[in-house]
């Protein structure tokens, strides 16, 4: 047997510690996987973990100077943040010539193609498997599984805090900060949740599919991008009675020309694959022009999963099994800027509270149909006269721009009592 | 860029000819990935199917000719059948020192283990993506996306021919033989469709998905299958009442040193997302230590998808990303035998066509509180006197074993005017 794999380890949070748990326990595994050892061999983060076994791997106080001193074929960056330290470790490893395997998808979206271009100019692999939907080996599946493929599109329910809102504010019929108070309570959302329910987070893991997909280099497109803040427990009810449910959805989609990529709250199909993903589980659809739709359903987040894809981009390198970071080398990557959302086509769904329904319901009919877009059913409780009544719509397929044009009309109608509410509709 | 990667292809049915085409539409692509030009250089096959470019590709009468004599780094085998002239060409090919990819579960069913170690002595790969759920990458997935766990499970719905008679059924409330006749004129089945609605294509699947997840040679298993020829609408509508779906599963579980792995139909709650994979597709679920349960969908025939499948792992081959076949080197894989069907626990739908119902009904829970199995539910229809009733009952989880014990007893009973009918249920 050859000589072990060396691994140099950057960051010991919770993924950091289920990296380091899974390398010992697997080790004998990994070896009869791989062909040689592969040893944890150095170690920094802010401080040593109680609990956990770090007998014989060298101590770095900073993750810089280890990147750069460590006597390791490969170093894993576990730190996080978009621009700073870890962005550092990984340059700094790249250009000792180590490979670097990451989960750092804010620092992807943002410096994405500039470290792939850095590894391939040292000869070494940049693996990202456990940026994107913790367990499931999208990436993957996407640069060697579905290698023979023209990729046309990528969607997929990546961000398992707001799934797990949204399926709490379904199956208990409560309201988002309810259920976002309970997901915190269960460790399942930050104090800080922003990043994930404004769908930021999403928003990375698109920009790093749309790479691996399309061959473009990675674009974060932050004006396409909208959280769940604004859903409500009335819209899930509403879209449920209609046969839909509501999902945080992130989107990425080839045509022609243009990339769409953008990230919403979306209305799907009850009977579509997707809909009946819950919790905190993430799903991934890739449409590809020979193998028509795969779907890959699993866990996306938590510490024993995303070790699991750490730990399977080391044993690939390990293994000696190379990859071009995004599937082809960064000078085939082809710009294609992600435009706007008003590219988009679609049905829509629209909430609109008001008094006195009928007058309000010609108004609206009017500005739809002065804007060209169709409505193809029409939804309202009974209420009392007088009280507030929600009104709801679906549209006929119409592009973005033209809702947006009606809703800037029916927004004005003196009636309602609140801004109209409007969530897209995808049919998968 | 290096010389072009050199390809032969044995078999122009439909696979074969999806294959040509991708090769041949998807040049570029393929181009962009690798790094060279992959080339098809010469075929082989009972005739030139018309229509089929093979402008500049040698061909060879003798697909096994082919295989030891064409200047090619990688033989496709696409003729089928396990033990005939597809094996032969495969053992050339090696032999000769050449890659192999093949879409052949029959021949790996029997020969897997073999093949294996002779692509291993001659230091060339043996893939076989294709062989398994069609377009789905899940060899890949677990060869090296779930590289890093035990894996505990693999299970799931791998014909497409009886999911989309079975899901005819229960949509139409079709019989067993109008959905197949259906099926037929679709081209969903063959003229003769035992292999596939015996259970038996399955069965091979379940071989090859459990070499790769638990390390250890192919053995197929014909004693642990059963076909769906059987399920009738009947059992589809008390399926429905109780909340279950029935489904063609595929199964190999590994608890502690024994290894289930069968084929039968099975109830599988409604809400589970392997219930709702419908029609023509396939999907598989995957449990691993750390990473828990991933699924993949996707379809599973078909030329394009299949092609899909055989030319990833050419590109795989082609861009010098080397695995082993079954995950590990032959020397370390594990013989373990699948036990016997008897080893199965869980819970049973059990389904009979009595007359004095009341009567049975005191006998039958006799024969199984005897045999130890308990009664979670029953359920029975309102008929008029003296016709005849289906008795339908759920038992909570048992022993295979005392399951069949009480099924002797049952059968044996007067009153029941057919054999007993019993389906297993896997809760997933």
């Amino acid at each position: 047997m050859s000589s072990p794999f060396r691994v140099a380890l950057a960051g010991l949070g919770t993924v950091g510690g289920g990296t380091v748990r899974l390398l010992r326990e697997q080790a004998e595994l990994i070896e009869k996987r791989v062909g040689r050892r592969v040893d944890l061999v150095a170690a920094s983060a802010l401080e040593k973990p109680p609990g956990l076994d770090l007998s014989g791997v060298r101590w770095f106080a900073d993750a810089v100077t280890m990147a750069a001193e460590a006597e390791a074929d490969l170093v894993i960056e576990l730190i996080g943040g978009a621009h700073g330290i870890a962005l550092k470790v990984c340059e700094t490893a790249l250009t000792a010539g180590k490979h670097v395997v990451t989960a750092n998808k804010a620092m992807l979206a943002y410096h994405g193609a500039d470290l792939a271009a850095l590894a391939e100019s040292k000869g070494v692999f940049l693996g990202f498997e456990a940026s994107v939907a913790g367990g499931i080996p999208v990436i993957k599946v996407l640069r060697e599984g579905l290698a023979a493929n023209r990729i046309t599109e990528v969607h997929g329910i990546l961000n398992g805090t707001c799934n797990y809102i949204l399926s709490r504010m379904r199956q208990d019929k409560m309201e988002f900060s309810a259920a976002l108070d309970e997901a915190q309570g269960l460790g399942y959302a930050e104090a800080d949740p922003a990043t994930d329910i404004d769908g930021i987070d999403a928003a990375h893991k698109v920009a790093i599919l749309a790479s691996v997909a399309f061959g473009c280099p990675v674009r974060f497109a932050p004006a396409n991008v909208e959280g769940i803040r604004h859903v409500s427990a009335m819209d899930i009810k509403y879209a449920e009675l209609l046969g839909y449910r509501i999902k945080l959805l992130g989107i990425a989609r080839r045509s022609g020309t243009v990339l769409e990529q953008r990230v919403h709250p979306a209305l799907v199909p009850v009977d579509a694959p997707i809909a009946s993903v819950e919790g905190v589980f993430n799903a991934v659809a890739v449409v590809g022009d020979f193998v028509d739709k795969v779907m890959l359903v699993g866990r996306g987040a938590g510490a024993a999963p995303t070790a699991s894809a750490v730990v399977a981009d080391v044993i690939d390198v390990a293994a000696g099994r190379a990859s071009f970071a995004f599937g082809v080398p960064v000078a085939l990557l082809d710009a294609i800027e992600p435009a706007p959302l008003s590219v988009r086509a679609g049905a829509y769904y629209l909430r609109l509270m008001v008094r006195d329904h009928v007058g309000v319901l010609a108004a609206v009919a009017q500005a739809l149909s002065g804007a060209g877009v169709s409505i193809a059913k029409v939804f309202q409780d009974e209420r009392s006269p007088g009280e507030k009544v929600p009104v709801v719509l679906i549209t006929h397929d119409t592009e973005e721009s033209s809702m947006q044009a009606a809703l800037k009309t029916i927004g004005a109608h003196p009636a309602l009592l609140e801004p109209p509410r409007m969530i897209r509709i995808e049919q998968f």
